[in-house]
Order: C-alpha cells, then structure tokens, then sequence
C-alpha cells in the first residue's frame, strides 16, 4: 500500500515528512495540496483532510495523521529508522519540539511574510520581531552542533529532519548558511545521505509555478 | 528518587509538565528558577541545565530532558498514564506538536509581551499580530471539542494538558473563556480531576512576587 502525503513544495513542514519517508524507504507518493489557492481553507479540506488546515497530512491505510513531528514518530515506529535508541527517543523529541517551537514556527511564517505576500501587506515590525527571535534560535542550534555531526548520536534522526525543514530553501527569510559555520556543515552532512532531495525536488509546486 | 522539575510559576510551558507529574502521582519536586532575574540567560545554566535556555528541565535520577512534551511522553512511558493506547498514541502527540507550533508558543509570547515587558516596550503590531494567529487556533480547539470532554478518547492525555498550558492564567494576552464555550466546558472538565492545581498553586513564583 503507497503512503499518500498531502503536501507541496513551499512547506518546509512537510518537507520534514517527505524527507522522512524518502530515507526511510518507504513506499510514498505526494498529493498536491493548492495552498497558494486557498485550499487548506475550504471547508472540504478541513472536514475531509484536516481539520488544523495545514499540511503535511498522511494516509496509510485507513490511518490519517498530521503534523510532522507525528508522522515522522509514525515512520520511526514503523521502520525503526530516524527515531533514536532507549533515551536517545527522548532527545529526538526534544529536538523535534523545540524545532516546532522556536525554529520552524518561525522560520515558516517569516518566509511566508517576506516571500509570499504582496509587498503592501509585509509587516515589518513581525518580521524584525521574529528575525530576533530566529537569531537566537541559530545559536542554540549551531553551539550544540559543535563537535557533532548530527543533532543525536551518531547518525541521522527525525531531529536533523525537523530542525532542517526550513533551512535548504533559496527565498530570504534571515537566515544564511555562511554565518552559521557549524548548521553550514550539519546541512551538507543531511545533503550528503544517499537519497536526499531539495524540497522542490521532493514535493510538487514551486514558486516559479506562480510566476 | 523524587523527581526535580526546573520551572516557574508564570511558565505555561513548565505547568504542562508540573500537571502531568503531579496527575501521575509521581513523587516530584520543583527547583524554582528565577527566569525574571535573567537565570535562564546565564552561562551556567545553559552549561549545567538547559542548552536551549529554557524551563522546564526534569531530572529523574542520572536523567535529564528539556521540552514539555518530550517530559510527558516520558511520564506516560514511565506511568502507562495520559499518552493514549495504540494509535491514539499518534493522536496525542499530533496535538501536543499543534500546541508547541500553534498554541502554547504565541500565547505564552503574547502574554509575556503584555503583561512583563515594561509598556513602553510593548511591541503593539507583533502582539495585535499574534492575537490573530492566536484566534485561528482557539477556532481549530474550540471547533474540535465540539461533543467530546477530552482532546482525544475518552479521558485526559498530555493532549490537554499541553493545550490547556497558558488557558488558566488571569493575566490578559487576548484569551477570555466566555468567547469559547467549547474550550471553557473543557478547561472545566481539567479543572474537575482530582488532585489539579492552579500553575501559582502548583509551581513556585508568580507576579505578585515582584510587586
């Protein structure tokens, strides 16, 4: 049975259950959700797909889920890969809700201001608030990865997923791989597993579809 | 081996672990940090407590894990209490990751911007921003409590003990029960198990402290 993953191109969140399901192996095909054209805000979409109004949302089988923090727990439970081992799982969530919390939140919405939005409509006192606060995220991140490759333990986990999600993404939003020397090299450690994609490579739809 | 949890009374994040020890019945403790003296700022706290610089912390034994919800789950590993059976598992932690990224983070943001930051400080379009963001999500929790008691199943998870986190406090950040008698009827059902306590009655620390 395929995995159906609702997404598309410019969700760093569902990015992190893409690239997921990619390395895992799995067997998964992506169902284009037209955000851009308002469809998470129908009410077919959140009755029927999800009632939060987000992607990514997954179905296997009879099983939905959504968020990706989830999905990705979904993927680790069923593959036995990314989730980490006896206390490192918690660690693995650890990262994985702060990612939520304080970097991707973030992260996503800044973009989605900068890039998405009609210049007239940018809020600029938002996107210097959250820049400041991405700042400090960048540096929680590049001083643990001081020393170590991947976020947890020895090799990649649902963690380096999440707190990647939206960082290999071209359009402005704050962040520059050049001033983060240590999230520069863990980035082209996850850019190195065999079987990585770009997001634009992983998902339909792309800014230059709108064009 | 009594449990310690690092925390404060005014932090939303920190209840939602206190709640879930305290509901448990495990044998727990605060350790009072004193986050509007700058303690979560310093050096040794960052080395010796919390790289992400924030509460709460745990410590049980040789362990110790930072995040709320990665405290939960291992309180529900730990207690076989409040992380679903089965698939629900899923469930709750789809909620919990929607409280980190939708609730809990701007509430708690929000709220610290009206209510500790001096007036003149206040950045007003980031708090007016917010209030909005934070209105699509009491819609998506109000909407979702339509004909249940709990978040998900038939009793309490670490689902409504994370989206409940910063719902209790009187201070204002743009939350007023009456607006949502789905939620209101829910925080009432948390409010009726035996043993729950008010953060400033479960944590140490609150405003009146600094007065």
């Amino acid at each position: 049975m395929t995995i159906k993953l609702y997404c598309f191109g410019e969700s760093g969140n569902a990015y992190k259950a893409a690239l997921a399901l990619e390395l895992s192996g799995l067997d998964w095909e992506p169902v284009f959700v037209d955000f851009f054209n308002g469809e998470t805000r129908t009410e077919r979409y959140r009755t029927e797909v999800n009632e939060m109004g987000e992607v990514p949302v997954m179905v296997d089988g009879d099983f939905r889920l959504s968020q990706s923090g989830a999905i990705q727990q979904y993927i680790a439970d069923k593959t036995g890969k990314f989730g980490g081992e006896g206390r490192e799982r918690y660690e693995v969530l650890r990262w994985v809700l702060w990612d939520n919390h304080k970097l991707s939140s973030v992260a996503g919405m800044t973009r989605f201001l900068m890039n998405f939005l009609p210049a007239e409509k940018r809020p600029e006192p938002v996107i210097a608030f959250n820049q400041g606060r991405l700042k400090a995220a960048y540096t929680v991140l590049n001083n643990h990865l001081r020393g170590r490759d991947w976020i947890v333990g020895d090799g990649p986990t649902n963690a380096d997923f999440s707190c990647c999600g939206y960082l290999f993404y071209p359009e402005p939003f704050g962040f520059d791989r050049a001033e983060w020397p240590e999230i520069d090299r863990w980035l082209s450690n996850i850019q190195s597993l065999p079987g990585w994609k770009h997001p634009y490579d992983l998902m339909p739809g792309n800014p230059s579809d709108r064009a």
